[in-house]
C-alpha cells in the first residue's frame, strides 16, 4: 500500500518497527530514522529479510528543514513521530510542509516548562484542514487506546457517559529493590506533581498522590492506584459531549513511592547543579547513572500490565456501567518483539493508527484526537495486532455510592 | 599543675579545648595539634584570654617522628588523642619514645580492615609498664562512662554482676528528612554490620539489626533499639568477674533506617566507583556532598541523649538490678562549648580523663579500660562538668523473663 517514515528509535520505535513489518501488505516501506544512525541500522539489522522495504537515515528531529529534506527523499505517506515530546511541532511542520500525514503518541511539551497541554497542537488544525492533512494525537496506548475505548462504549454501549475511570496498572516486577521504567525524571515528576481531574466543567487540582484507591484489577490483582493528571483527559473532557467527571489513576507500589521519596528528601532528584571536586554535577543525572539501565529491565520483568476505563452513563434511559480493558503480559511482549509491556502497549496503537491513515479509514483534514474516529477498524486492529480487549457489564466502581441515573 | 597536647580539631576535639579551659588549675597549658592548622587557631581565638594559655601546631597524626617532635617541643605531661582511630598506634609510639602519657576515646582499627577490637592497644602493654607510663583507652562516652558505670555498679552495689545492657539513645531532632551526625560511612556501617553480643564466655553473631525493642527511656520517651557490636563489650567481658552476658543497644529511628536502606538498595552507600561523564566517582563521597553537612546540625538540633547501663547481679544474696545513666541536651550543650550532645558526651569524658591521669588519681604503668580505675572521682567529675548521672534501682528489663538469683 505504502511507506512510513518512523521518526525515533527508542523502546516505542522498535515495537512500531517490529508491528509495521508485520503487516507488509500496508507497510511496503519503512524508513527509521534518528539522530543516532547506528541505533536505527541495529533495528533494521533485526527486522530485514521480510517483506517490508527498511531503509534508515540520520535526522535531527528539532530541526524541521532537515526533516522535510529526509520526507522528500523519502516519500512517505505517514510519519510516525516517536521520537520526544519536544519535537512535534518541528515534525508537524515538516508533514506540512511537504503534504504528508501525521501521527503521534504524546502531546507536544516545551522543552522548558514541562506541561501536557494539547493547545499547541490544537493550533495547527487550520492549517492541516487546508492542507487536506490528518494529524492524528496521541495514538499510543494512554493517550491513545484509552480513547478508543470511550469512543467505542459512546458508540456501542450508552445514550450518554456521565464519568470515566481511566486505570493504568503495572504489575510488572523486575526484580531490583528500584529501579524505572523509563526516564526517572518522568517517574519523579509522575509522584510529585499535583494531581487534577475534571468534573462539571472544571478542572479540580489535587495534592501530588492525594487520592489513593485499592483495586482490585483482572488478571493483575490488587493494587494501589493514584489520581494524576494525564493528556487524555483534556481531550476526552471536550470531546466526549454529556460528560460529568473523568480522572486518571496509575498503580504505585509502596516500595516505589518510598523510594523516590528518600531519593528526593536528600537531594538525589534535584537538577540544580552540586559542585563536586571541581566539576559540576546534576545529582539526577548521577543517579540515573547508578540506576539499573531501563533497557535492561524488558528480559527480566515478568507480570502484566492492565490498562482501562471503567465508565459509567445512561443506556435506554437506566443507569450502565461498562470496563474495557486490555492485559499485557511483559515476557510475551519480550519474546515477541524484544521490548516489555510499558514500549509494547504504546507501539501497536502507533503502529495502528498509522495503519488506519493509511487505509483512509481514519483520513480527514485537521488535527484529531483519537476519540474523533469510528472506533470500530481500530478496536479490530487491537484483538489483531497484540492487544486483545476484555468487557467487564458490572466491574467494581471506584465510587460506588454516586452510582445513580 | 601541668601541659596537655591535644591531637585533632574536630567537633570532640573542641570540647575538649573548652572542658579543659574550664579546668585551668589542671590544664595550665595545653597545645592544639592538627593536619590543619587553621582549625586549630580557630579554636585558640575562640577560647584565648582565660587562665589556661593555648598553643597550636600542625601535625600529621600518622608520622610518629612528627608527633615525637612536637611532643619535645612542647613538653606534655599527657597526650589527649581525639585524632581518627587509625592513628592511635602512631601516637601511642610517640608517647613511649618521648615519656608522656596517653589518652584516648576509640579504639585503634587498621584503615583497611575496619574492625573493632582493642587487641593492637592492649599489645602495648608491657611497653608502657617498663616505662612507667600509663595508657588510658576509651575515655569517651561508649567506651568510657560506660565502663565508669560498670566499674561503680561493681563497687558500690553488687557482689556480683551477671548481666550488663549498655543503652545509647539519642533523641534529638535536626529538622532535615535525613542526615547524619557525623561520617555516613560510619552511620552505615552501624545497620548494615553484623550485631554481636556476649553470653556465657561466648560470642555470639546476629544479622544486621536482627535484634529490636522498644524501651522507655528516661526523660526521652519510648524509642526502638537494635543490638549492635560496640567496642567496649571487648573489654567489659573480660574485665568484670562473674559477668555472664554483656549487650550493647543502640535507638535508629525507623525514618533514619529507611533512608540508609533506600540508598544502599540504589547504591548511593557504595565506595565502588562510578565512571560518570568520563570521572570516577565514588557514590557514598558523592551522597556525603549532598547531605546536609554534619557541622550544620549543631545549632538546629533539639532534644535529648539517654547513655546508661542497665545491670542485674547479686547484692548480698538477693538479686539486684541498677540503671545508671546521664541525659545530656543538644540544645544545651551547643550554647556551652558550641556543640551538640554526640561530640559534648565524647569530649568531657576525654578532659576528665586526661584530669585522672594528671592529678594522679588514675595513674598506673601499663594499657587500661576506664573500668580498671577506681570509679568514685571520674563520677564525681562527670557531675561537676556537665555529665550528671542518675539511678533507677527498680527499672524495666530488656529481658525480664530471665531475672532470677
Amino acid at each position: 500500500m505504502g511507506k512510513a517514515l518512523i521518526i525515533g528509535a527508542g523502546g516505542v520505535a522498535s515495537v512500531v518497527v517490529h508491528k509495521c513489518c508485520q503487516v507488509p501488505d500496508v507497510f511496503e516501506e519503512i524508513c527509521i530514522a534518528s539522530r543516532t544512525l547506528a541505533k536505527c541500522d541495529a533495528l533494521k539489522e533485526k527486522l530485514d529479510g521480510g517483506r517490508t522495504k527498511i531503509q534508515t537515515a540520520k535526522v535531527d528531529a528539532d530541526n524541521t528543514d532537515e526533516v522535510v529534506a529526509l520526507i522528500k527523499s523519502f516519500g512517505p505517506d505517514v510519519v510516525i513521530n516517536v521520537a520526544l515530546p519536544y519535537q512535534d511541532l518541528a515534525i508537524m511542520d515538516a508533514c506540512l510542509a511537504t503534504g504528508v500525514h501525521y501521527v503521534d503518541t504524546a502531546n507536544y511539551e516545551p522543552p522548558d516548562v514541562p506541561k501536557f497541554e494539547y493547545k499547541w497542537q490544537w493550533a495547527y488544525k487550520e492549517r492541516f484542514e487546508k492542507a487536506g492533512l490528518t494529524a492524528l494525537l496521541g495514538s499510543g496506548f494512554d493517550p491513545g487506546v484509552t480513547g478508543v475505548f470511550v469512543a467505542y462504549a459512546q458508540k456501542h454501549h450508552f445514550d450518554e457517559i456521565h464519568s470515566i475511570d481511566i486505570v493504568d496498572a503495572n504489575g510488572g516486577d523486575h526484580g531490583y529493590p528500584f529501579a524505572t521504567n523509563f526516564n526517572p525524571e518522568i517517574n519523579i515528576r509522575e509522584i510529585t506533581a499535583n494531581g487534577r481531574y475534571w468534573e462539571n466543567g472544571e478542572w479540580i487540582e489535587t495534592a501530588p498522590l492525594e487520592f489513593k484507591k485499592t483495586y482490585d484489577l483482572p488478571e493483575i490483582g490488587p493494587k494501589n492506584i493514584y489520581l494524576l493528571y494525564h493528556e487524555e483527559l483534556e481531550s476526552l473532557a471536550v470531546n466526549i459531549k454529556g460528560l460529568k467527571k473523568i480522572r486518571f489513576w496509575m498503580t504505585f507500589s509502596d516500595n516505589y513511592i518510598n523510594h523516590l521519596k528518600v531519593l528526593e528528601n536528600v537531594g538525589m532528584t534535584s537538577i540544580e547543579p552540586i559542585m563536586y571536586e571541581g566539576k559540576e554535577i546534576i545529582p539526577l543525572q548521577f543517579l540515573k547513572e547508578i540506576l539499573p539501565d531501563p533497557a535492561s529491565l524488558g528480559p527480566r520483568t515478568v507480570g502484566k500490565t492492565n490498562i482501562g476505563c471503567i465508565i459509567q452513563g445512561i443506556k435506554d434511559g437506566k443507569p450502565k456501567t461498562y470496563y474495557v480493558y486490555n492485559v499485557c503480559d511483559h515476557q510475551e511482549c519480550y519474546k515477541e518483539v524484544g521490548s516489555q509491556a510499558i514500549s509494547y502497549t504504546t507501539g501497536v496503537p502507533a503502529m495502528i493508527g498509522a495503519m488506519l491513515v493509511m487505509k483512509g479509514l481514519w483520513k480527514k483534514p485537521g488535527v484529531f484526537n483519537v476519540e474523533e474516529f469510528d472506533p470500530d477498524p481500530f478496536m479490530d486492529a487491537l484483538n489483531k495486532y497484540g492487544l486483545p480487549w476484555k468487557e467487564d457489564f458490572a466491574p467494581v466502581l471506584l465510587d460506588p455510592a454516586e452510582v445513580h441515573a
